[in-house]
């Protein structure tokens, strides 16, 4: 055994990057735009404005190819970023594979994902607009801590619904989100209407992040001093990972490798989004030419199952329609331990990208992504969380095949969270109590037969 | 609020130390050798050849000032190595200090703290010397989970006694050392003599790290294809640990920066050891004249109430008597969070060390300890585990002093660990349920009545 060479591919402060990249600018035509649900008209910044504070609305419409990263957020990204990109030695001798394989590590970060790339400069704009508290949901607990963690750094309340089923799996959020001075609430919860409604039908009901989604809008469009975070889904929570591939372009080009396939898991799209989009502009430019594609559970299929058409963000109905691929929304993925993934719909934006073809989609039982999540630790030595799990199971494959054909396929993928707050899933899997649902397809129709109508234009 | 210049000081993969420090040999005296407990003689290679390999004996016993590190080791070192320093910018100004706050970060390895730094040699040693299986104790679960890691690595299986306090308040340690391909059992337990002994007089015992050793020394030392592995205390262990030293001496320097005094926290004393020892070198050489303080939990204040004295490193008596500060080997710590300070003893080295007066030492409460730790989470983003926040508070202290002195003092801390498999200890905070012990000081008489005789010798 000998040295293998650089293993941490790492950048300066000075090179995190100083703008967010638009990707929809550079699309051969532009998303189809929310609509408002009583009038079928696109919603203008106006009705955005009892959730969300004017800046992030502005950057959710903007034509304009990139944005300045304000110095406050900048000063804060420095305690994480820039993030490293790992060359996966290890974990290539393990497979005998003549591909090269690279993660970019965004575990390194306060909440132990990438959400506080998003989470701060959210809470940022909101604090600059004098928003008092911010309500929003959260899946695994990532998104929640990253959002707690931001609004400490500027003195704004926050308070979270985690989906119930993550909620009695990972008992640890709830610590870690309170340690960062935020509360929680499980979903569906009695403090709202939505949950109310849901308990009522269901008082079993794991939950989902569409009826999470329902509660922290409820709460926030009560009260102007309170506004509402999302943590994946919309284009400005997108274009705030991009700093994720920016960064990964970099590292790449530092060691002088451009990658053949791209593979990042998805649940709302952020983290996809974020390493893949700069690449994606890259591929648009002529420059490179990589495969790209998502993964997903196959119990919450939203990309390869679901519906390309105009649907509600969240269970109860609050939100504008959007057109994306969704599973429809009252539709209840079964109890996964990848919580970040078990979101009903797919970021607009991407759905619109995958429509396009410019990206690919599959669908993995969890029990393989675990395997592949041990094997990553046993090597690599960082447990991955169950939803990057995903994106190495998909790496793993790939990688087998460039075995078979002898080809060193350059992969880039996105580790983007570790699993130590996740721990009590993999004691299941090792258990051998974790089972793969299969694609839920009557589940799925039936909720799909309740999509919204979209009322005819003016 | 502006840009604060730089957070993070980082060094390139090849600015890894090549070398270990010995101190030994720079010390104004010898440490008092260990002692065969039946003939009060020095014990040699020979009488520690069952339970360690001779590459790790020779390391033991060296007067050599440097040892090389393995290419091989360096290699593993790489996948987080060097670590980060952080100049603590947030937790300066919430403390409204004008001191310099600076926090070696060891989080960032597989186990999430300083463990790996040693953990892999000692595999890479035994593999090289045929060894199959390395049995060992573990207090808070770090030093397991880097053990089972860095034996995943080498093809070695790992066979871990978790003390019983920390194996029912931290379930998530299980999940991770399984997870590297470790087993684990609650200690005491009923696999071992010394375990059943321990259980037959108190069905209750919380445990300690002197009862575990015992029973993993006990099923060492019946095969010799199974050896013993440490995770602090002994004289390699503490010298695999000043890579930290090291590379902070390297960081420092390139911010232009000299510490004033530097705070670590003491179990057994590796931490501390690690980045105290190479600015102990140059404090020695008469180049810097720092102040270097131990901090331990209150309720196993060794270095501040034990007494130096010969005495076993465990509970049963099967090791060589080590001249330490002591509680005495049967004293049961009360049952605090950090899990890895809750040792009878301190590391020799150290102890001799503190006696010539070259370092000073203090005793804090957890209470006082974790809402260092809070606060440092909500500032710079990191939830440090139990362990580390006895050198925050401290740190916190120290730059209140600089505060009402304004004086611009430079403090540099280990935080040697994050924590986010103990959440439940900031639960339990949270909850108001925390209490501090007081100084168990008839315990400690009691425990200290018990002193072993050392035989006269030849």
């Amino acid at each position: 055994m000998t040295s293998d060479g650089q293993t941490k591919i790492l950048l300066d402060e000075s090179e995190i990057p100083t703008r967010w990249y638009n990707i929809v600018p550079d699309l051969p035509e532009p998303p189809p735009p929310p609509l408002h649900p009583g009038t079928g008209q696109p919603v203008g910044p106006d009705d955005l404005a009892p959730l969300f504070p004017m800046a992030l609305i502005m950057q959710e419409v903007s034509t304009e190819p990139y944005i300045e990263i304000p110095a406050e957020v900048l000063d804060v990204y420095k305690l994480w970023r820039p993030t490293p990109l790992y060359r996966a030695h290890r974990l290539e001798r393990a497979l005998d594979t003549p591909a090269r394989i690279y993660y970019k590590y965004e575990g390194v970060s306060p909440a132990g994902s990438h959400k506080p790339n998003t989470a701060v400069p959210q809470a940022f704009y909101n604090a600059q607009e004098g928003v008092q508290k911010l309500t929003t949901e959260t899946g695994a607990g990532q998104w929640g801590t990253a959002l707690a963690f931001a609004c400490a750094l500027y003195d704004i309340e926050c308070e979270v619904w985690q989906v119930r089923a993550s909620y009695d799996q990972k008992p640890y959020r709830k610590a870690m989100i309170e340690t960062f001075g935020g509360t929680i609430h499980p979903s569906p919860s009695v403090l709202t209407e939505a949950g109310r409604n849901v308990l009522a039908a269901d008082s079993d009901t794991p939950g989902s992040l569409g009826i999470a989604i329902s509660e922290a809008v409820e709460v926030a469009a009560q009260d102007p001093k309170i506004r509402y975070a999302l943590g994946s889904v919309l284009n400005h929570v997108l274009m705030h990972q991009t700093v994720i591939g920016e960064e990964a372009l970099k590292q790449l080009d530092k060691v002088g490798d451009t990658p053949d396939v791209i593979i990042g898991c998805t649940g709302g799209g952020s983290n996809f989004a974020g390493l893949s989009f700069p690449f994606l502009r890259e591929k648009l430019a002529g420059k490179i030419s990589p495969t790209i594609r998502a993964v997903e559970p196959e119990a919450c299929p939203t990309l390869t199952k679901g519906k390309y058409a105009y649907d509600f963000g969240d269970t109860a109905g609050m939100t504008p329609l959007m057109k994306m691929h969704t599973l429809g929304r009252d539709f209840v993925p079964d109890p996964i331990h990848a919580g970040g993934l078990r979101y009903h719909g797919m970021s607009p934006l991407l759905s619109h990208i995958y429509e396009l073809g410019l990206i690919e989609a599959e669908a993995l039982g969890q029990t393989e992504c675990f395997e592949a999540g041990v094997q990553f630790a046993r090597t690599e030595g960082i447990v991955p969380a169950p939803e990057p799990t995903h994106a190495l199971a998909a790496t793993v494959r790939e990688a087998m095949k460039a075995k078979e054909t002898g080809e060193e396929t350059v992969i880039l993928t996105a580790l983007c969270g570790h699993g130590f707050l996740d721990m009590a899933a993999y004691d299941r899997y090792f258990a051998g109590e974790m089972i793969d649902f299969d694609y839920p397809q009557a589940k799925i129709e039936d909720a799909l037969s309740r999509l919204p109508e979209v009322p005819a234009t003016g």
